[in-house]
């Protein structure tokens, strides 16, 4: 019975009956179309190795902080999670509590991403609580060691025509360019210049990172000149490699145009370890407004993704690292915090700035009126606790009164996990034809017009706004 | 195909069909109400002098930031939007402009403006996307012409009864005095004083216009005492010709009663141009605090508009001047901000205080608890961005549980766009029966009642919160 | 016509006639379970001894700051509705005053609890505005001179299975433990920590509070020692009496680790009347972290309101006191402010912090990530001015994709009003009906599973949440 929801070509329409046949044709009409994903976190060495999925528990527990979190909030330790991998008894145990706490996952997008992987990609045929903890660990476990099982066949079978990954601004870009010269794989596999790591200066790693920077790339040159050179060059290799856009984990939106020699004394005091929290803030600001100059400058589109308090939670970060699930998002105010950004490069030419928040509450109030008149703004889609069925209805309506269908940024599935990714993209097409079907439903928008409006979101809107 | 939207009797209704029949009935109750528009920004020359209106792109295109804006987002540079009526040629190549971007208006509140305008005001007969842009620029242009199409048949045509507009709190109000003394002519034409060019010192024209002020209207008086005094008896010529009202446009909702010296120091400073933001801020808070005091004196309405970080793109704001489109809403906060004004007047006899917000969360969390104890307190109209379908349905949602339906201000078009006052009002009409049908068919206000309501909300309302 | 919304079996339920029929038969699965009401106003003594209740105005208008409020706004002065019990004359004056208004509560949450009394507990047999108003006094009079209509009979008619009241902590608890001790009586009947008046400084009452409860409960220790040692020794008293929880009325959810001699210094301070406002959020802060140490130690479920500015109105409260409806909202932020108390006790074993909020933007940014994380954290359910249809579908939306089902708190009726408890926790159950049948409609949770979680979330999850 439960498993019938998984399979239902009706699932996440809208219950009105005429709402859902307009719903359904409109679905109908990008069902088919294939994915692109400008912005994830697949690691491309899986796609150039072709490497196998490991267990179930090591592919679809373990390192999915979206899962681990809600099990660990209903008591259970980090520890009986995140192993999945070291062996065999010890991922069939982390699975086994994995399969007790499947409960909690109604009604969370985890839930329906994970429900509809066990029904299109794994094919368990029934509902995972129907099934012994064992016997779904089997049957997927089956799966993984299948030929078609493996990552090359998968991105065929998954329809995927673009997958961007997320990159460090040192990395080789080795993989990228061993699927690009592979004629024997057609998928286009991007780089995606992230550089937080070398932007934040309280990052426990900068200064080691700032000085591999400045010694591998800057031409030479030294100092906050260098860095900047290199910053430089490290981009232009990335956009040598296929790169369309260059990625910006932040605190907060905040952007600045500082003085050189004021921005070189910051960058001198963070290399000697005497840099303030406020240094801090001024400096990624700082650095949002170079890159924005970077971007008009090489053609990377620049997105921006603040608003989260990372590793909120002390104890756990010091037990098991970052991205364990407590990263909490906070209030978010773009229209002071990115002006002098726009200041200067708001009308750039072919500039593109795709802006993200955790705060729905600036949808409507900032990023509409933003990407409503800035030809380079576009609105990030709902992204992590608001990538799902309802957040992605009210981002919809939040922002399309204001600025129609064409300025968004068209769907980002953010994620690591492979599997899911068809999943993510579906719902996403579910939930635009849910919303233009009550357009029409309400006789807003023509059903002709709707046609080409989801078309246009789904497909054309990505490839626009990422260059593709 | 497209066209038949426009004329859908069912328009903007809910989609379930029970729910629809009853948003019917409900609307049939009101749809031939007349319109009270108690405030917007219609030039009363226009109706005065029934000027004719200019042609498509001067009257549709060029004025309307809701219009430009979005055109401009798409990669037209303002100036290819701003110069309609310049010339016949470069008016037609600015609709040809227009009719391309149209598709980006689809879902915009915008765009069904436009769309009922072009239907019901100007008899296109088709969408226009299926015309060319020279047959619907010839069409319109040919109405434009019409005798009929002057101001004051269309006033009556448009069911108009009263019409505010927003004045300047030196304009000697001729034209309202000629429309008001003019027996051939049956509509109200309302001044409302709007002095933020006098109370904000930031503002350019301030200091000159202090200077008038206190010359003109002071009874002789001088310096800060000049100054008060010339804004009551300005304020007081206002309710002579007619006003009911006095608006603000301020940055945010702060109120302050300073000790009259503190007044009369920031704004001998403010004259020596010698004020820092900080003191823009007191005296504006002050001056609200002000505002609110002559309100209870001589009965104007007083109707509060913050939130809004105006010119926000400084280049554009330079080239081409205010109210081009990139005015940005940023989080508002009233319930600490407006006490002091509500500590001393929030229970005045009958004091009515409007107050609007462009950040939809202050909608529950604030103005309706505010709006449902204070006598004096009432909900401001969704208003800029947030006057469309779904962000009215949401504000109904946001308020009516907490207050009901008796504290707010009835609809407020707000536009200097006159043809698409009836469209407006309609909108607004239509999501007043789609929320109301909504709680009949959920079983929480009985239909009779509906009845009541919808009448109350659209007709009465305004006639009450705006004294007329 | 009107009587038939209270009475009428589908209300609340969604309007679409498919997902109505689901939202019917999952309400049809709570509809009888037993009231657990885990967070009230009702006097214990009140039930202790059985007292019979007021008159009409003097039980259901005067004391209900709901009803007063949107009274007093529509300009009726507060001492024409306050002195219900005064004598037989005033509250039927009052009761006039009520019914002319009750057109206002149309559309209220309060409108409905009121309306569904009405019908099923006083059975006027028409709506209130059918009636005169001296009619349904008399008929609401009659019934409670009924030996039925008595607190214990009515008790049990209501099916409450658990009340918690809400307490000083230096009340003796007397009632409590006689109706603990009445073989007559089996209803639960649990006092609940309530320690504000002894933990802000701020409080008129704070310094003689706490002499007292050194004085009482101090074991002989004093000072700072001596006060900490009593707050530990009084909710000693109430877990041996019964109590289940310590509920905290703050202004912000600030707290704060302070070192013990920074603790002594504020409090030694503000008990020489010597502390600032910065020292009472210091202090408040603190004292909210040594709440959830001693929680962690006893027991005691915590449960945080925050968010709310108290008595806004200043004359009205010089007049009249507090809860006298103008407590206003403001925005409220968790995520940094709960951090340093989560940092210690967030995984503490068997704790439970029960997380409240009056701004609503909190629930899907803040409150659902955190308790989708941490196992002590529990999304308290939508309260005070959202405890209202409407609004608690959009926390359950808001909350659900991220946490599912397991998170939240259950239902909490807040209420002082006793009468109205039955109706509010029926409104409740109708809208998680509606909200899961939606979700089923939507094929995104099954049927089968619904029904089991509509059961979780209306019984266990109290019983689970506050240890019952």
């Amino acid at each position: 019975m439960s498993q019938s929801i998984a399979a239902n070509p009706d699932r996440l329409l809208p219950a009105d009956p005429g709402t859902r046949s307009i719903a359904r044709s409109l679905l109908e009409r990008v069902q088919d179309l294939p994915i692109i994903s400008p912005h994830g976190h697949v690691d491309a060495a899986v796609i150039e190795h072709n490497t196998p999925f490991p267990d179930p528990a090591a592919l679809l527990v373990s390192p999915d902080h979206y899962v681990t979190r809600l099990i660990h909030a209903s008591g259970v330790p980090m520890d009986k999670l995140l192993s999945g991998g070291a062996n065999a008894s010890e991922s069939r145990e982390i699975w086994r509590t994995f399969v007790q706490a499947w409960p909690l996952f109604e009604g969370t997008a985890s839930g329906y991403w994970l429900r509809t992987q066990f029904d299109s990609v794994f094919k368990l045929g029934a509902d995972l609580g129907e099934m012994s903890a064992d016997a779904s660990y089997d049957a997927i476990a089956a799966k993984l060691v299948e030929p078609d099982f493996r990552p090359r066949q998968l991105f065929k079978d998954f329809n995927i025509e673009v997958l961007a990954t997320t990159d460090d601004p040192l990395d080789s870009l080795a993989s990228h360019k061993a699927i690009a010269e592979d004629p024997s794989f057609n998928g286009r596999v991007l780089p995606t210049f992230r550089p937080d790591a070398y932007l934040n200066i309280a990052h426990p790693a900068w200064g080691a990172n700032v000085e591999r920077l400045v010694d591998s790339a800057a031409d030479g040159a030294s100092g906050y000149t260098g860095y900047i050179k290199a910053l430089e060059n490290r981009r232009r290799y990335f956009v040598d490699h296929g790169a369309v856009s260059a990625d910006h984990g932040v605190l907060t939106p905040a952007t600045l145009k500082l003085d050189r020699s004021e921005a070189e004394r910051i960058f001198e005091l963070a290399r000697a370890g005497k840099a303030t929290a406020e240094d801090r803030n001024t400096f990624e600001a700082h650095m949002m407004y170079q890159m924005a100059r970077m971007s008009v400058e090489d053609g990377l589109v620049m997105t921006i993704h603040p608003g989260s308090f990372r590793n909120h939670h002390q104890p756990t970060f010091a037990a098991y690292g970052a991205d364990t699930g407590h990263d909490i998002p906070f209030a978010t105010n773009y229209t002071e915090a990115i002006r002098p950004l726009l200041q200067d490069f708001g009308t750039a030419k072919d500039f593109h700035l795709v802006l993200f928040t955790l705060d729905e509450t600036v949808f409507s109030r900032e990023l509409a009126p933003l990407a409503g008149f800035y030809p380079s703004v576009y609105l990030g889609a709902p992204w992590w606790f608001l990538d799902a069925p309802d957040a992605m209805l009210r981002f919809r309506s939040a922002v399309t009164e204001t600025t129609g269908f064409s300025r968004s940024s068209g769907f980002i599935d953010d994620t690591r996990a492979f599997c899911s990714i068809p999943a993510r993209h579906d719902a996403s097409r579910r939930i635009e034809a849910s919303f233009l079907a009550r357009l029409v439903a309400e006789h807003r928008v023509s059903e002709d017009r709707a046609h080409e409006i989801i078309v246009d979101v789904v497909d054309s809107s990505p490839r626009r706004v990422f260059k593709l």
